[in-house]
This record gives structure tokens, sequence and C-alpha cells, in this order.
């Protein structure tokens, strides 16, 4: 079977020596990530690629966000360098990188002509936001034309999660939380991030906008009774404030903006999840993506768990072949070969 | 089928009566509470439970926790009149009420001694506490004597979500959250106590306690895959402290922990939920439970809706009796008739 693998992490070259040169949290992101080659080394990325046959990786950025890196000045420059390297893996290596989506400064007023610039003179394939903006929501009125852009231009946003402003904060318990952030912490912020997207009406004004949330819909399949049922109650847990007038602006029920959102099975092996996730979004809507090389080995494990878990589950062969690379060469608008 | 509804929620008349002559937060919840009558009002939740034949109830309080309420001499005679009103249900109506779970006033130092009342004088048959006590996490040194008792008792612990110090504070956002902390933010919160039973190493102290998270485990099941690899990589993503060290100190694979936890159907009608959490946990940590009357219609819609999904899955006829009504009776430590 061939795999286009929709969300997966890389730095070139020119924006990886700039993070070790820099200062503060761009530079230690850069030292902590030195212990996984595959993500900065093209010939260890080679290695672990070879692996799987035909396979080939839309490439984006790693964490962290850009623009938790500096002032607008700095991150714009490293969404350039981030982005200009993307273009050029992807010209030099087409047999190896369908495509890549574009990181922004989103703390920059320049994010969306950014945005334009990708799309526009790289041939980006999309967009990758995090899940809040130094910890202000992505249905704040700054963003809009970010997202209005990639809707001009036919382009997805991809959802990826970030460290924000929900984590647990007990008041007596301020240290080792365990890293719970990451954890459920993550779901958790994607999925409030997706909510905020429906109820703030982006979906009704931006109709043709494609949105995928990473890791299987984050936390929507397993709680799709929350977001069903539950949600369609909105209000009657809140005395502070009209909740009902909500849902009386959105043209759907809330559910059926949910199910719009594309997904993607990086789910680090679970084929619970997987299934889970499939029956929710259903097999035109998910894409194959591994989140390499975030696994315990650094590179291959989750792409071939991944595989093995797609592999173990009866279904179609046409709906084998959308998941596995179909929905990504429409998503991305891959030139098909 | 028979079934024992494992978590669903009533308020017996002398604690109901106490909150509606309260001043604040009680008051509030008494009024919000009363366009639910099947909550209190005997009458209703008997023609509620009419419906579905062979069907009994182990009762616990409806939200909030109760020691969200007021100063410890008054979340103690929430406490008192809730497990003797509970006790007074279910030795008056044995045939509608299989048990109770005790509530506790969690910010009074009488704590324990309440569960100990419970479960010595009332005959309790576990002990409801929410995931944060007024924000403090669970694993926090004042709570263990509570968890402590449950074990000497051989009762188990339900954890029930509650609005917490996780939920999303956007600077420039502060209003109309949209009840996401409802909606994504109550599985958020069971799932990071559970982490923080886990990792303070709770678990191990108390070997033989039981815990049950409520709606099928929360977050755990379709995120197994953050919960094993991932939480196997525990440290890798913190520069600032050693969390290797907490992973040594464990006596076994975080994922196992979250293994031992038991869970409960109440997914407001998911099959796919369901069919995920079983995977997870299997059919011998599972309890059939409704959380009624929290749906749409006030009563019966989860629980005709969480029947009609156990009916729809295959299984033996065996792991159906245990799910349906065994379960509940080991777990419990309900007489068999």
């Amino acid at each position: 079977m061939r795999y286009i693998d929709a969300f997966n992490h890389f730095f070139p070259k020119q924006l990886w020596d700039k993070m070790l040169q820099a200062d503060g949290a761009a530079k230690d992101i850069g030292h902590r990530m030195r212990g996984i080659p595959c993500i900065y080394d093209l010939d260890e990325r080679f290695r672990v690629m070879d692996q799987f046959g035909d396979y080939t990786q839309v490439l984006s950025l790693g964490m962290p966000p850009l623009e938790s890196l500096g002032a607008p000045a700095e991150t714009e420059e490293y969404a350039r360098l981030g982005n200009d390297g993307m273009a050029e893996l992807v010209a030099k290596h087409p047999d190896r990188f369908a495509g890549f989506i574009a990181s922004l400064p989103m703390n920059s007023d320049n994010a969306a002509a950014e945005a334009e610039r990708a799309f526009k003179n790289l041939g980006a394939n999309g967009l990758q936001i995090h899940t809040n903006v130094n910890g202000r929501a992505l249905d704040h009125p700054d963003f809009f034309p970010v997202f209005e852009m990639a809707e001009r231009y036919g382009k997805p946003v991809l959802l990826h999660p970030s460290r924000g402003a929900s984590m647990p904060d007990y008041a007596d318990e301020e240290k080792s939380h365990y890293e719970i952030w990451w954890t459920f912490g993550w779901p958790y912020e994607t999925s409030a991030a997706m909510a905020r997207l429906v109820f703030s009406g982006m979906m009704d004004r931006l109709p043709d906008l494609k949105v995928l949330a990473h890791h299987l819909g984050a936390m929507v399949p397993y709680f799709e009774g929350r977001v069903g049922p539950g949600m369609d109650q909105l209000g009657k847990r809140t005395t502070d404030e009209d909740l009902g007038e909500v849902l009386k602006r959105l043209k759907k029920r809330p559910f059926d903006y949910f199910k719009d959102f594309y997904a993607d099975t990086a789910v680090f092996g679970s084929r619970a999840a997987t299934v889970c996730g499939l029956d929710f979004y259903g097999a035109d809507k998910v894409l194959f993506a591994s989140d390499s090389p975030f696994d315990p080995e650094r590179g291959p494990g989750y792409i071939r768990d991944t595989i093995k878990v797609l592999e173990s589950i009866d279904m179609p062969q046409a709906e084998r072949e959308k998941i596995s690379y179909r929905n990504a060469q429409d998503f991305f608008g891959l030139k098909r070969d």
C-alpha cells in the first residue's frame, strides 16, 4: 500500500542552525531536540523512511509554536526560514516529500501575509496553526485573516496542540504535573480550540475552510455523546449568560460542525482509538499520519505501529486507499502521479 | 437482562429541602435543578425507572461537590443529611435502590470520619469523590486518610469530574467559554486526577483500593497511546525537573496502573466510545451506568440509549451479565438474590 504521511515533523537546516544560534526558548528547543536526529538530520530521516516502501511525507515544523519563540521580528524570520527551507526540501526530494505545511508567526500582524507568500511563492499545501496563540484563543478577530487566507487559497489548516492556558495549576502543588499537560492537556486544548471555532461562528463565515485536528480529532470521537446530546443542552448548565443564543446563531447543530473536521491517524498505535475515530469521522475525513519522530524509537516506531493498526482493521480497499493516501492528495492538493 | 445502574444522581429529600433553604451556592444549585424533577422527586424517579424492567440503581448525589458549598461545618451537615437520606432510601426501597455511594465534606478534617460512619453505620457501598477539592489535587496528603478508609472497608472510590483549576482562561476572552469546561474539561479533569493518583504512588500505597473513573474512564481509552508509549517517555519533554525519577519510584509501568481502574458506560449513548472503552478496560472492569437524569429528556434518555448500545454490541452472554449487573454486585459488595 502507498502511504502519504500527513503529519510528522522536521526542521529544515537553515531554521535548525538559526535556532541553535539563538538565545532563550529557540535554543532550548534545539538543544532538547538534538537527541532526535530524525527531526533535523536528513540522512537519518531517509534511513527511517527507507523502512516503509512506498512512503512519502508532507512535512511540518516540530513543536513549539513559532509565536512562542520571540518578538514578531524574530518569529517572522523563523517562519521565512522554515517555509523557505521546507519548499526547498520538497523541490529537491519530490520522491520523499509530497508537500509541506507552512508555519506562521502568529504573534505578528504579518501572519496572513506570510501565509499568502507560502501559498503563492512556495506552493505550501496547508498551514500548521497551534491551538492557542500564546494563550489567546483562535477565534480572536486578530487571527481571522489567517483562516480567511487559507480558505481563499483552498488550503487546509492543521491544528496542532500547544501547551496553553488550560493546564492545571493547583494552588498547593505547583510543580511536577507529570507531563499531564502533554498526555491529556494537549488533546483537551485541541478540543477546546475546535469548540471555539464552531461556537464563534467561524465555520459559518468560512464554509469552505478545511480544518484538520491532529491526533484523530482529539477528544471529539470518544466524547461524541458530549458533543452531541451534551452540547444540544448548551446553556442549561450556566446561569450567568444566555448560551442558548449561541445555538440560535449557528446554522447547524453543534455536532454537525464537529463532523466537518478532518482528522489523522496519529494515535501512537492504538487500534481501539483508530476504530473509534474512523467511526466518527468516516473514511473520507481521516488521513494517515504518524507524528514521527516523536516515538520512543525516535523515528520509525509510530510509522510502523500506525500502518500495522490500519492493516489490522477490516475495511473495503477503496476506503483503505483513501485513508492511506488518496484523502491526502485531495486535502493538500497534491499532484497525482 | 437485569441492569444495576452504577452511577446516576439523586438528592434525598432532607438534603434537597436544606439546599433550597440555604444561601449561596447550595440554593443556586437547588433552583437550577428544579427543572429536573427526576433528581429530587421520588414519584417521578419511579416513573422513569418503571420503563426499564429489571432495573435498579446505586444512588449518588448530583453535582456539585459538597465541599464547594460552604465552610466545613456546613458541608459536614450536607454530607450527614445526604448520606442518612440515601441510606433511608435504600432501606425503604430495596427493590429500586441496590445501594448508595456516600458523599463527603472533603474540605473538612472529618471527611474520613464521615466515610467510616457511612460504611459502618449506614452500609454505604462506596465513596463519590470529585476530581479536585476546591482546586486541590487528590494526591495531596490531606486526602490520603479518605482513600485509606475506603481501602480498609473494601469499598470503592468513584471519581466524578468537577470544574477545576484546569479550565481555559484566555486573557483576552473572559466570558462565554461555551461550556467547554463541561464538554471537554470534565473528562480532562478526571484524566488528570487519575494520572495524579498513579504518579503520586497512591496506587502502590493502597494496592487493594478500587477506583472507578466516571464516563468510561474519561480520556484514557482513546488516548491509550499517550498513556502507554507516551508516558513511558515521561521526563523527555521537561527540562526543569527529573521526571524519570517518578517512573523509577513506581512499581509498574504507568500504563498498567491505568488498566487497574474501573469505568462505567455513561457515554451518553455513544456506541463507538463504548466499544473503545470496553476494549481498554475489559468486561471485568466496566459497569453499566447511565448518568441519569442528565439527558435532554431529564431522566430516561441515557438509560435507554446506553442499554441500546450495549445490546447492539456482540459479546458472550457471560460478559454481558458482568457489565450489566454482576460487576456492580462485586464492586459495591451488594447482596445477591
